[in-house]
């Protein structure tokens, strides 16, 4: 008797959602499949939702359990979404690493930081290169994207090649790195045929063909040339294509460039030490940038979401490494904002005007282009590829369910398989055979912790309601030992009665615990529900809301 | 010797900001004006900077500390930023209302509500029909905007008149309400000269003119009538123009129309009892509509930025009123996405792809138009009007600045006078006279309280950091009595040792009580500071943050 083989795909991460990207495939008999692992990504926590968090991942579990059975992880491209979580995930998995030498570079950067051996990342080549993991085989495929060598995958498997997209555009001209070519795409398609396609999704929503990387170079030189004093652009610290352009666009008005941000620093070195980066034009030091006349220089810099910390938001607040905006300045923001991030976007905005800047966004898109594939572009790798399915990825539900549509309207058939759903390959359609249980970790200071754990739960609650702490000593007799003792945190001092609303409660309590039967105050759990009762009644009377409580109750045994 | 009179202008919300509209108007000599207040509005809070708090306006403490000077409040039309403040802040105040009926009859629920006296509040007339208030001659003029009976005030005053614009689009067919007339606001200004326009500035990014209610009954009677499964669209509840135009749309689809929403039931009763909603196509109730057969259902929701609890979000989480959404079904957004409310928006948007539902927005800008004058809309009020002097409002900084910048292109000075500048009018040119100290009140749950109190601003540090709490108990001799006792909150239990957080903490703490000296053991002050430090060193180096920290030291004396 034979065993069946099936091939199969999982999505941790970044299949209903965009961002923390991590997808599995497997190839074996069923729950003996051999696995590999394609990006470990990150992504990006909020006040509402995860409050303190540094940063959200995929819990991979799943795979940690399977661990022996992981021949390999792939990295398709340096984004944080798609590698961000290589650095706190790998000592899980500790598997061999491949990724294209820009790639691996910025992948050995994080292993240093983290003290983890940096001979697991090994640089590949793109295509024809070939890498042999356990029953798959696999090659980089150059596309064009907004970071250098994002690479789609070949997987070529027994039952079948997959194309895992990465993310990409259709981008002739990308100003660094390979450009689009439908020659090659459709020969990887004529030398065999490909079962699946796992396709990005994140422009589906847009109707017109994307534009190159290079259309850009016309309107910014234009921009910065007829500008009067400094000029500061920022755009994502990754997109070195756009940081040259706007790089030679300075040199081109006169100005002396230089570049502010660790992020951005980085990046351009380490595109330039890996040769993907090249004519860059020369910048100086933010120290000589304060000697050079505004009207002469150029900022090239972080923060074009709006972060805190990064240099845009430390320039709309004043002097920042001695360099300063003033009335009759420029900000590019040559960028587009991340939904979610348009309150910290407009703030910054909003303080840069206070200082009589002129700013210029993307607002009438001359200044900014998307480095994903619009709809149209999409069309065109659908029929290039002419997969027999399609599982779209990187979106959300509403992303991945139109990209279905669009598939079937070519007879396509596809399947909308968001994180946990494992979809078997092997057939003519894709079959979703099970459910995964996913989860996400957060990287909170320095410890992982499970988004289930109900620590960020707690933290939202004190945000939303306060937290107001009550502390009681009880004798060895179970009587009160002096007066009741409340904290707040986050909670008016004064109720509306124009009373101490912690007095308040201290009155309440200790009246409380002074005609309390036995029975409770010997019952810990009934009298912290009883205390907690009392301070949440004076506290909804007093000030319309419910706190969370903490009782501390505390038993004296005579010594 | 006369005294010199002056005319001032004293923006107190909504200058800097779009939100929580608070004008005032002044007139007499310096420091004796009487005042006029124009709007008492709102503003919504957001987990960032606000959380848990309900509604955010503006302190008025500059306007109680001149209560006797105030003549009268005016509103201009029933919008929250304009009006929501109004039930809160006239105890403050206690100074008669003006309004026109739509938004008197809103006010007046409002008062009701609040057990303020409904009396204060009286409807006024438009023009002709003039206000007296002290030195101000008010006249209301109808202009159209996304709300019923939107008004422009015109303030004479012995200085000259004052035409404050509210908010506006110009639009000859708004549905609803009187359409936008040139002759009349060319009247305005032929009756007497404008001495200043004081002016919304929401749209002057927006570079074309925009465009008329009107224009959207066409297309959303076709995507209705192409419509198969249930119908459901959403809109702001006060734009009852617009409910009209869908509500029609389903009737002539030969669907039953149900309002679902208390707001949205509550808008269109109050614009059909004052008169100004005519030919509101019937509906049923939600009883009801749960027997009509899909296919000939229209619901018109709440949520439309995807309020929490409002109708939209209690349908993209499954069964409401008996109600539920499926495949085949069709959501309509007729609104935009205000800027912060992206993620929640996006999220029920998802929540309906996975129920199979289409979702039609308003990305293509088919079915919804602004309620906002645009760029050209706002240079022919300016041409109307012919103003000597143009101060902007309705609009954050970056709007002000671009609107006076397009004044002065037409040889109208203008100035930015963000909350708290006060502005001398009485010259030829607007001059900034004085910086008033401004501030926002919070409505937290029942009670209001000062955005600078630090309340939130704990709240925002526990849900960044976590909260800890360390309990100790001394007695007489200053010694520790038992261990202390740690309790965390929004912190994650076990540190990177593996061990328990809090019973590290305890550790440490109980140690430091043994060998602590008799001076730090008596003191409150040094015995904190150094139980905080402890706490704050083992989080740091166990989880790498740095929690908030609450000290308790219970002192038992002997009795």
């Amino acid at each position: 008797m034979s065993v069946k083989n099936r091939l199969i795909y999982l999505p941790l991460g970044g299949a209903g959602e965009i961002g923390m990207n991590c997808y599995v495939y497997g190839y074996g008999p069923e729950d003996r499949e051999r696995l590999i692992v394609v990006d470990l990504g990150v992504t990006f926590p909020d006040m509402d939702t995860t409050p303190g968090v540094d940063l959200i991942m995929a819990d991979v579990k799943w795979l940690e359990e399977r661990a022996e059975r992981i021949e390999a992880i792939f990295i398709t491209h340096a984004h944080e979404d798609h590698i961000g979580a290589l650095g706190h995930l790998w000592p899980r998995l500790k598997k061999r690493v491949y990724a294209r030498r820009f790639t691996a570079a910025i992948g050995r950067l994080k292993f240093e930081e983290q003290g983890h051996p940096l001979d697991v990342i090994h640089t590949v080549e793109p295509r024809p290169a070939v890498i042999e993991a356990g029953p798959f085989s696999v090659q980089f495929v150059p596309l064009a994207h907004s970071i250098p060598e994002s690479s789609a995958l070949i997987i070529d498997t027994p039952a079948g090649r997959i194309v895992h997209s990465g993310d990409f555009k259709l981008d002739p001209t990308p100003i660094v790195g390979e450009g689009w070519d439908e020659a090659t795409f459709a020969a990887i398609a004529a030398e065999r045929p490909v079962k699946a396609l796992m396709c990005d999704s994140t422009n589906i929503f847009s109707p017109l063909p994307g534009r190159s990387e290079a259309t850009l170079a016309d309107p910014i030189h234009g921009l910065i040339a007829g500008a009067g004093g400094m000029v500061v652009a920022t755009t994502f610290a990754s997109n070195v294509a756009r940081l040259k352009t706007l790089a030679e666009a300075g040199r081109a008005a006169g100005r002396s460039v230089c570049l502010l941000g660790r992020a951005m620093q980085r990046m351009v070195k380490v595109a330039q030490e890996t040769g993907v980066l090249t004519g860059f034009p020369p910048t100086i030091p933010s120290e000589q940038a304060t000697e050079v006349p505004r009207q002469n220089l150029m900022l090239i810099v972080t923060g074009s979401q709006g972060e805190r910390r990064a240099a845009t938001a430390q320039l709309s607040r004043g002097k920042y490494l001695g360099l300063e905006m003033k009335e009759g300045d420029m900000f590019l923001f040559s960028s587009k904002t991340i939904p979610g991030n348009e309150r910290d976007v407009l703030r910054i905005m909003n303080a840069l005007s206070e200082m009589g800047v002129d700013i210029v966004d993307d607002s009438n898109g001359r200044y900014h282009v998307s480095g994903h594939a619009n709809r149209p572009d999409l069309e065109v790798m659908h029929q290039t590829l002419k997969p027999q399915m399609l599982i779209p990825m990187h979106g959300e539900h509403r992303h991945l369910r139109e990209h279905v549509k669009l598939g079937e309207t070519r007879g396509i058939p596809g399947e909308i398989a968001t994180n946990g759903m494992m979809v078997d390959l092997s057939g003519d359609k894709p079959e979703i055979v099970e459910y995964i249980d996913t989860a996400r970790l957060y990287l909170d200071g320095s410890v992982l912790i499970g988004a289930m754990d109900g620590v960020i739960r707690d933290r939202i609650r004190m945000a939303l309601n306060g937290h107001a702490m009550v502390n009681v000593i009880l004798d060895e007799d179970d009587s009160a030992l002096g007066e009741a003792w409340v904290e707040l945190m986050g909670l008016p001092e004064v109720g509306k009665h124009g009373q101490g609303l912690a007095e308040m409660m201290e009155t309440e309590v200790s009246g409380f615990l002074e005609t309390a039967s036995a029975k409770i105050m010997r019952d810990d759990d009934k009298l912290d529900e009883a205390l907690r009762r009392i301070i949440r009644q004076v506290s909804v009377e007093e000030i319309g809301k419910k706190p969370e409580v903490t009782v501390v109750v505390s038993r004296l045994a005579v010594e």
